[in-house]
């Protein structure tokens, strides 16, 4: 039943009456529902749960009805399972103690036993698929490589990852080790998600509009080629925000889809990639504008990416302080649609 | 005779034999002889004494040997003087302690008389011109409003600017207003410093990439169009960051030269804007890798954007710990190119 919802037909190509809505980082995010746990449960505590993953990953299906649930969990995840620890510090962003700054650091590192190690993600997936029943599919997710390693490697958020570009020019050889390391894992990890019943996987490449087209193409693009080797059995959609070859050089991986950010105009990127889903691309701010713009800049994206293969979604995720009333406007204007 | 410069002759898209060369930011940050005065004196100091401010600004000149000097200044020294104080702590970057958050905030700023509030400015360009004599041109710059707006807003750095994008969402009259004033200020600014002799006027857009290509288009392109008109003495150069309608749609904005990040491919973008002069667009990271690899990217660069309309730069800011002997290699390749 769930094989035919919305959102897994435009992701085979099947012909829809209406795009499916969803928005990045919908869950565990601006929620009141989610800001009442969070004062009570660490971050940790929320993603290694699965009571408390999979209460967060349903709540933007009950509140907002959007067409898919996405797991509640972060990219950051998967280096603290490789041994370099991630501390999420309330209103501060991610921070890791012990940065990865030579070979010997990615050396140390280790290749964690997902089953084992990760096993609360298996278990929080099958709760929330078992809840959610038929009525919208779970999305699984995990970071791309070249984003992890931003952090891996800075130790923080950063604006533009200097330390870890310069570790790419001054250390190859310890960073193709590391980006291998972590594709590995990564691997692992999304596949034990689909083993839960996620019915789609999406990475983030947040950061890859830091690399040059140059280096984005030589370092990163066969690291694609194995992540969607790796995930034959659910589409998969490719978020690599900022990067200049996406949509075009990334629509040549496979039949994958792509999120696109904010900063392509979606007209534009509808002529570049025709044949491929693609997913996109409000600015969040449009979130905090009044109503009459936000259906009308709704509107005018799915006008622009066409009814069929589009997936409309936020450029990046939703911002903490969206009002949900604005959220929920959003999400009407996609479901009121008509071409 | 300065006006017979391979770098003036490039911006008038005369033939030349090679691309002229500088760096961004080649002026106080990477050299040993800036790091010694820096010791001594402050920010502002460095930037409000004129013997000070010419002698930073011929270093990179008399130390690399690069076609162009850029006098030394910030972007910040605009709002500063319009009554938002600027603070610059060491290895922390800028903070302005009086964010703008309000229309009232606006209404609250001053219209700086430059001749007298910025007379420094004209002091060091006449200073560093008498010095440099007619060995290379002397250019000139400030902040496009928006980055300008965008620091304002935030107080500091930020890596997605997130409260200047809603302040432009949610209060588009103070934005208008805030980006009015700022324009109006940066317009007599750049006059000055064209009257004490800058013979070439760069506008930073450090964050154009902010915005997505709709808001840009919108808000900035037509004060990119006041700025071009009220430079009509000198070349100017736009350098929109990350600005997905560069160079296509800002090379209609006239005869002016884009600045490149290194986000776009070279050849991509020489494709985009056959007749506009581009100037770009190495990562400045290269500048650690290995000899062989600066020179190779160089040359390809070179090769990628054409002899002629090219001026050779990075794709931002050179970086604080750049290897002078590395920046050397970089000039030099494109010193020695033959085509």
């Amino acid at each position: 039943m769930t094989q035919n919802h919305l959102l897994l037909r435009t992701l085979r190509g099947e012909t829809v009456e209406r795009p499916p809505v969803w928005m990045m980082r919908q869950a565990g995010r601006f929620l009141p529902q989610y800001r009442a746990l969070k004062e009570r449960y660490s971050f940790f505590e929320r993603v290694r749960t699965p009571e408390l993953a999979a209460a967060i990953t349903r709540m933007p299906v009950d509140e907002l009805d959007v067409d898919a649930a996405i797991i509640f969990s972060d990219i950051l995840v998967v280096p603290d399972a490789m041994g370099c620890a991630v501390v999420m510090e309330e209103g501060k962003g991610p921070w890791l103690p012990n940065p990865i700054r030579s070979h010997g650091d990615v050396k140390r590192l280790r290749t964690p036993n997902v089953e084992a190690d990760m096993a609360y993600m298996e278990q929080s997936i099958s709760r929330v698929v078992h809840e959610i029943g038929d009525r919208v599919p779970v999305i699984g997710f995990a970071g791309a490589p070249w984003t992890v390693m931003c952090y891996m490697v800075e130790g923080k958020g950063s604006k533009d990852w200097e330390l870890t570009r310069r570790f790419l020019v001054e250390r190859p050889d310890a960073a193709r080790d590391l980006l291998d390391r972590i594709t590995e894992t990564t691997i692992n990890y999304v596949q034990l998600q689909i083993r839960a019943g996620a019915s789609v996987i999406q990475f983030f490449d947040s950061w890859a509009g830091a690399l040059s087209p140059s280096l984005y193409r030589t370092w990163m693009v066969p690291i694609w080629q194995r992540l969607v080797e790796a995930v034959r059995d659910v589409p998969v959609i490719l978020f690599a925000r900022g990067a200049h070859i996406c949509p075009t050089e990334l629509a040549s991986l496979g039949d994958v889809a792509l999120g696109l950010d904010w900063s392509i105009d979606p007209k534009r990127a509808r002529e570049l990639v025709p044949h491929r889903t693609l997913q996109g691309n409000l600015d969040p701010v449009l979130l905090f504008a009044d109503d009459d713009v936000i259906v009308n800049t709704t509107t005018s994206t799915i006008n622009a990416l066409g009814v069929q293969r589009t997936i409309v979604n936020l450029g990046h995720g939703i911002l903490p302080q969206t009002p949900v009333e604005k959220a929920r406007t959003f999400v009407q204007t996609v479901k009121e649609y008509r071409s």
